[in-house]
């Protein structure tokens, strides 16, 4: 895709500065990008980049305006306009309507003319397929799911029985939606599965990363709203429920029956325990380890940063008496304070 | 499945009081149950839910038996009762022998007739299949590989060669069975890998979550004793040995070698290191850090739980100065305890 | 795979002390090892199973090599000597160039006819298949992937638009390889999806275990180096770069734009954040969580080994006040200073 400049800012609704003539094809960094490339700059602090880029144009903020010698797109936020850039640079390939003869679809699904179903998928009974919607290489879908316009499912995703996904999701190879989930009554030693009978339901603009597992429903549906991003190996358990707009990082995991507000971000191999409710607006750290609510919105953390392991071994020993310790520094104050007095006492 | 309340309490051994010819046709939770369905009241402390309930019938147990105005099921474990009367209700669908014709059998597989092989299934050389074993679509079992009567595939299961599977199985999509392990020996600079020529071998009433790994042994086998439930997004490592009925959340990982006992609760996101024994009876919390041998049954925790992140960088900057933190309190002790005997000898 | 000990010990390069006519088939442990397989002792702790084996030959160190009744091969390193002729007695079997006919192969994709294309297996527009490589069932390859002579795709393996993998790679099912990476630009509460128009690139002889994910580069590449090995369920964000040699072990997560030297070792369930640089020869030990760059080599670790639960609550409970503490024991140091010298104003 090559556009011009002068389209390009239009299109972003930035301002340009320099020659709306010159064409760029694609995005690329500062530091590697020739002159068919558009660059940005999102922070100050990499502004000596600016004189060395061969970019062949540049969008940065107007406080990063000033000596640049190649033509600069203005804008507030460089890196939400790039963003848009990159799209308009690098759009996705129109969805070509179609069935790869190798598909294996069952007579009762149904599949709108405008979607593409790829080689080797699996398309079981009332499985109901929307407008454009992109089935690629190696999905199978089981009964009764339903996919909404405009989705796309690159390659290789499960979605069990009667998963439901919105509007332009996307999800990526090895996700696996709609799994029972591991729900148990013990009886004596042994356990006794309970049929889950609820329903995984991902709102619109949903992404679901590489091996990412969401569970359905015990009784009643698991719940992934409205633009919510998740990335690679998350594991989300039956029942959990998900706000508008959260975003959660790889290796993550919610328990079962959590409730997440909206707008939270989830960073790194956290771990959420079950049957919580956290709050709008909520922001845990890489491998926090929650395990209590956190309804109001702020920051939340734990673990203990990586250092020498000689030092570590030595605090790590020490941890184990943290409660011992603090006993007796309670100890040392209370008998400080009878010396002082007897001291007091003495003097006087 | 319908059944009458006089039909269900005679199957589930339990007593009815109410109208025996009230049918019920799925389960619910009380909250949003309908005349159809039968809930069930774990905890006397959901008590109020009771009261507006539209379930048809609900299980409890004697002491919250009391005023309710529907018919009940009387249980000692509400819980147990609810899953068992959950399987009556929503049991698997019956498996029906045969092949899909997109299925890839080699001439040297052998399937029992009532066995299922869905569509685009591979059955390498060698492979056994049980009587009414069902293998989903896009499973794929390599040669020598063996599963057992009544046990389930769902989709996308892969079975490396020679792996195990016992009765009653239920093998999730994505899940990777008897992988060559991480199986290395330095030379140099350089990883020789080290074949790995034990097995996988998978008892009954095993459970295996989506996208969950369980690698073959490196010599002898890696064992999953009966009944073991292992949730999503699992690690097993080489040669681990899992004795029978323990069950083990999503994200745990459990290095090579390590044996764990029976009838252990290992919680989400726990880490295992490799060559330990843990016992029968162990309970390990969420995200606990395993480095030690656990022989004796016990509840056993670790990690620090979520907190403000402000609080939390103060506490953790404290912690890097543990040791020196007990060492200066040790100090002081020895201080005071020597200015108590100078003041003490000063005011004799 | 038969051989006897004469030519073994001459194509291992080490010393046989005993039979040269005794062959061994295959690899064992000590102590479940018959007379045709071949152990090793790399540890004298374990020097009391060498009287009771029934093995054919032992690998072992000099020191060890005392009073053996059977034919031993002297090696200093019994370990690696071990690795080697596990190799040569399990070796992988050969390639037999071909294709199934299942395969679903894009016109523009070309395969070396020494290489084999397994059933099931989806190969798109401009791939680009070496000599002797092999492609396990069901694995989907995108437009443009290319793979190296002698590299292996056991099963199931996805490897996405543009992805690279050099020579004698071996990567296990699940895993899935240069999909779009998790890059978002927050636009008021939505996010923005960044297009990532960079790829995945492999070296030579690296290992990809189950359902592990790497990511492509956002702009630019994401670099795993040559005889790089990971375990299984690891996630690599985009641009991450990976030095030659290093190893990382399972449930591992290393988030977007760090890099890591060479010859590194990463225990299990290690969290690394984003734009990080770990320099060569760092070693994090299990579930460390590394928030800072680490360029020096070392040993690092962090986390608090499991305790029992009764005790955990209580030092955890400690933790939260350790600020806290740290200041009350600067009090009473200070405090005591005081005293001190006002005592000894009192006696002087």
């Amino acid at each position: 895709m090559e556009i011009c400049l002068g389209e390009l800012s239009a299109r972003l609704g930035v301002t340009l500065i320099g020659d709306a003539t010159v064409s760029v094809s694609r995005v690329a960094q500062l530091t590697n990008a020739d002159a068919r490339s558009l660059a940005f700059l999102g922070d100050s602090k990499y502004r000596r980049h600016l004189e060395a880029t061969a970019a062949g144009a540049v969008i940065l903020s107007k406080a990063d305006a000033g000596a640049c010698h190649m033509p600069v797109l203005l804008s507030d936020n460089p890196y939400l306009t790039f963003a848009r850039a990159a799209r308009i640079l690098h759009p996705d390939s129109p969805v070509i309507g179609g069935r790869h003869p190798s598909a294996v679809i069952d007579p009762d699904a149904r599949v709108d003319p405008t979607a593409w179903i790829g080689p080797l998928v699996v398309l079981e009974a009332g499985v109901l397929i929307g407008p454009r919607v992109f089935v690629g290489p190696g999905c199978i879908l089981g009964e009764g799911v339903r996919i909404d316009e405009d989705s796309r499912l690159i390659a290789r995703v499960t979605l069990c029985a009667g998963t439901q996904v919105g509007k332009r999701a996307l999800l990526h190879p090895g996700a696996v939606i709609g799994r029972e989930g591991f729900g148990f009554a013990r009886d004596g030693e042994r356990w006794i599965r309970i049929p889950q009978v609820g329903r995984a339901v991902l709102g619109d603009d949903v992404e679901i990363g590489a091996n990412t597992a969401v569970d359905r429903g015990a009784i009643g549906d698991t719940v992934i709203g409205h633009g919510v991003k998740l990335d690679n190996l998350i594991q989300i358990g039956h029942n959990v429920e998900i706000g508008d707009n959260t975003a959660i990082a790889g290796n993550a995991g919610i328990s079962g029956s959590t409730r997440i507000g909206r707008n939270c971000t989830i960073a790194g191999a956290v771990g959420i325990a079950g049957h919580l409710s956290i709050g709008d607006d909520v922001h845990f750290t890489g491998m926090a380890m929650v395990t209590r609510s956190f309804p109001e919105p702020g920051s939340y953390s734990s673990g203990i940063p990586a250092m020498p392991s000689a030092e570590w071994r030595r605090n790590v020993a020490r941890f184990r008496h943290l409660d011992d310790l603090t006993r007796r520094l309670k100890h040392l104050e209370s008998l400080l304070e009878t010396m002082k007095e007897t001291t007091e006492r003495g003097n006087s």
